[in-house]
């Protein structure tokens, strides 16, 4: 994946987490999956402010994003006490598939290198029965 | 809370967690809210193996139960790769409320101080209206 | 416990989150250990805030707060999307214990019911020996 | 990736996990983060069964195997209840990565298809400085 110089430029929602004990494991660094609950709130603030879906309109609906694939990579360990932004956008958005990309950075490090650089495919599903559905027309990217 | 010499002998749910990196933080030793997982697991276990309430029968009935009030203890504390053994059992059961009682100890360590001591209040609740129902007499311990 | 009519008043902590999926369980309802996350945040500020005891200065000297007890009564339920306000403060702090009191309530409805009230003690613990350490007198509320 | 017709026959590793409320969330299905908390699980068994690397021993030679990339497909979800199997195996190890895969099944479904697939990268890291250490040659699978 390549890296915009500065993040800001280019992700519409940023949102800023300070790193928890419950966060941190005996290793002395954030384990793995604590950053992957700082991308699922930042999914859920992307899905609401660019398309408008919260999830009171999902409860409504019965219609849930479901991630279908993730991809993350660890570049640099943060530690208790550390600030972390959180960068994301969608990357493409096609009739059946949304394409989020997250960038996670120390927040009073705007230049450095990257913590973890994350990929997510969501599917939009009705449930209960867990039937896939379309994406709306004017959300898609491409036609 | 009073404890038997040996709790293996009144308790009827036991199971075995090994610590996990998720489960310690920073501080180099089992994170409190770890604890409370392993309690939620023999809950589980002490509902489906004394009342016969398997999670299947609660999606069917949409009655599921929920917790009023926890009270928990930390006394020692556990770390990576230790075993833990989980002793469940009912305290009291009336038309409103089940008692359920936790020990957590060290697996090889069976006469030694625990490492966390829980009791928490469950009630059943009727979903999606969130209403209170009552306790089957046949489960009550007391009339 | 006895509320306050406004919490607001007395607690000098307040923060506010946002009910993700991943704090919901199948019930349709906010699960009982999510709650708990959000005390761990609200002490955390609470300990930095009031006692200037941040982190980084935790991780310098080794020196940990350790919870000891908690109390916990769920009194209503939160579902997805819901904003919630935790609201903390200290009860009392002695030479040896730092009792804090936590209230969660909706944060469009500060006069109605809380949804969580807990009550939390902790020990501050000198790490890797794990030796409990007298509280700084300067911290104390009582002789 | 390529599937065998029967998993048990490849994966040295193979735990079983009940799914518990607080894997799942209000769409009523599994959440994509607890099934990544099963695979912290499995692999932790790998690196003890497979490597004898146990916990202790990180401990004591504070070498850490850390996590640095995940993929992960989620194909069919589970509910509250299900029996989980996740086969967990070592596809390559070389003198810095060890890459693991991991399959994620319904208990009582061995043909079916899976629920979840999942990769992951981990390097040996030293602690506290977090130095990357080479791989014991007597692990590797390729000079």
């Amino acid at each position: 994946m390549s890296t915009p110089t500065n993040p800001s430029d280019s992700f519409p929602v940023q949102l800023e987490e300070e790193v928890q004990f419950y966060d941190t494991d005996c290793g002395g660094v954030v384990h793995n999956l604590a950053y992957l609950r700082m991308v699922e709130k930042a999914r859920a603030t992307l899905f609401r402010e660019v398309l408008q879906l919260a999830p009171a309109q999902m409860e409504a609906d019965q219609v849930f994003p479901a991630v279908t694939r993730t991809e993350v990579d660890y570049l640099k360990p943060a530690k208790l006490g550390d600030r972390i932004r959180i960068h994301a956008r969608f990357e493409k958005i096609d009739r059946l598939r949304l394409n989020c990309v997250f960038e996670l950075t120390l927040a009073d490090d705007s230049g450095g290198k990257p913590l973890v650089r994350c990929r997510q495919t969501s599917v939009l599903v009705e449930m209960p029965e867990g039937r896939p559905k379309r994406v709306p027309e004017k959300w898609r990217t491409t036609p």
